[in-house]
C-alpha cells in the first residue's frame, strides 16, 4: 500500500507551457485528504515550494534545489552555497553562463542559462569544482555532489519510516532519476523521458498533469 | 468593455483555507486566453507572485506587497523598507508583534502576527512612523502611506491606457478597497467583507474561488 508521494512538478503536474494542472492539483489533494503523504520536489527556490505548500494546501515537507533545501514551518537546508556559487562565478567569467531570475532566492544551488555548450565546455570543468550539473527540462542548475532528489526521497522515508514498495515517486525527466531507486514504485507521465520511461512500472497514457492525474487517481492499483 | 481585470488572491482565488481554487484559475486562463489583460495583487512577496505568474501562465505583471513591488520580466520596487522595518522592530521591541515567515522575501513592507490588541496598542502607534496597517484576512502588514492596491490598479491603467470603466476589480477583504475606485467596475465573491459588498456592482452567488470564477465567466455583462 502506497503510504507516500514524491512528484516533480515542472512537466509533471503542469502542461508542457509550466502551467500547473487543474486535474493534477485535484488529484494531489484527494490522496492527500485520502491519509497518504503527498510530497513536491523540485530544482526551483524555497518560496516557490512554499507557495505550492500553502496555495496546495500541503501538510508534508516540500523540497527545493533539487533536495538541498526543504520547507514545512520553518526551512531546512541540507547543503551549502560555497561550491555552485564558486563554478557559477568561474563559468561567468569565462562567458560561459548567465544567472537566472530565482538565484537571488536560492541556498544551495545556482540556475543558469548556458551560453557555451553543456557538454562540451560546461561540463568538463564541473568535476575540477566537485559540483553536479543537471537539467529540470526547464533549466540548468549546479549542485552540491549528492543533492538529488534521492536525498528528498531518503530524507523523507527516514522521517516517516517507509519501507520502498510504500513509496511512489512521479517524474518526468532526468533529473528525477535519483528518486527512481530500487524498489520504490515508479510511475510517468506519457512525456517523459525515455530513460525515465525505462524504469517506469507505470506509463500513464495521458502527457503532462493529465498523466500524473491519471496515476494518483489510481494509487490503489500500485 | 472589459480590457483589464485585476484581481486579489487569498479569500478571491483560493478557498478559506487558502487553498487556489481550479475553477477561478481556469476561468483566469480563459480570460487571458480572450484577450483581457488579467494581473493579480496581493499582500504576499514577489516570489509567491513569480509562482503565480509561471504557473498560472499570466503575461501581464503582478503585484506584491499590497502593489508596492511588480514583477514581470524583472523587478521593479516601488517602496523602500525603511519606515515599514522601522516601525517593526519598534513593535517587536515593546512585545507587541512577531514577524512572519514571509518577511526574508520582503522588499518594501513587513508582515507581522499581533501579541497585542491591533486597535488599542499598535495602530494609534503606526502614526508616529507614518505608516500604515492592513489586513489581507490572512495576515497584517506594515505599508508605506500610499502604498495600496489603489496604487497598483493606477499604475496599469496609466502603462495600458484604460478608462475606468474598462476594468474590473474583485476582492474580498478590506486592503482591496483602495482598488474598488469610483467609475472601476467591481466585483466580489460571497464572502466578502460587507464594506466591499455595499462598494460592488456584482456579488456572486458563490463565496471564494468559485464566486470569482462566476464574475469572470460572465466579464461581457459588466
Amino acid at each position: 500500500m502506497i503510504k507516500l508521494v514524491l512528484s516533480d512538478i515542472d512537466g509533471t503536474i503542469t502542461d508542457s507551457r509550466r502551467v500547473l494542472s487543474s486535474s493534477a492539483s485535484e488529484q494531489i489533494r484527494n490522496v492527500q485528504d485520502s491519509g497518504v503523504i503527498v510530497s513536491l520536489v523540485s530544482g526551483n527556490v524555497i518560496p516557490v515550494m512554499y507557495t505550492f505548500r500553502t496555495y496546495l494546501g500541503l501538510k508534508a515537507p516540500l523540497f527545493a534545489e533539487n533536495g538541498g533545501a526543504m520547507i514545512e514551518d520553518s526551512i531546512t537546508q541540507f547543503f551549502t552555497m560555497d561550491r555552485p556559487m564558486a563554478f557559477f562565478r568561474h563559468l561567468e567569467k569565462k562567458g560561459l553562463a548567465k544567472g537566472i531570475m530565482t538565484n537571488q532566492w536560492r541556498l544551495c544551488s545556482m540556475g543558469f542559462d548556458p551560453l557555451g555548450t553543456v557538454e562540451n565546455e560546461i561540463s568538463p570543468l564541473s568535476a575540477q569544482y566537485n559540483v553536479e550539473i543537471t537539467n529540470s527540462g526547464f533549466s540548468w542548475h549546479i549542485l552540491n555532489v549528492g543533492q538529488n532528489k534521492g536525498f528528498a526521497l531518503h530524507y523523507l522515508m527516514e522521517r516517516y519510516g517507509l519501507r520502498p514498495e510504500e513509496v511512489l515517486v512521479i517524474g518526468d525527466n532526468l533529473n528525477d532519476i535519483p528518486m527512481f531507486m530500487d524498489g520504490v514504485r515508479k510511475a510517468v507521465p506519457a512525456n517523459a523521458e525515455e530513460e525515465l520511461k525505462m524504469r517506469a512500472d507505470y506509463i500513464a497514457r495521458s502527457g503532462y498533469g493529465d498523466g500524473s492525474a491519471e496515476i494518483l487517481s489510481s494509487l490503489e492499483s500500485f
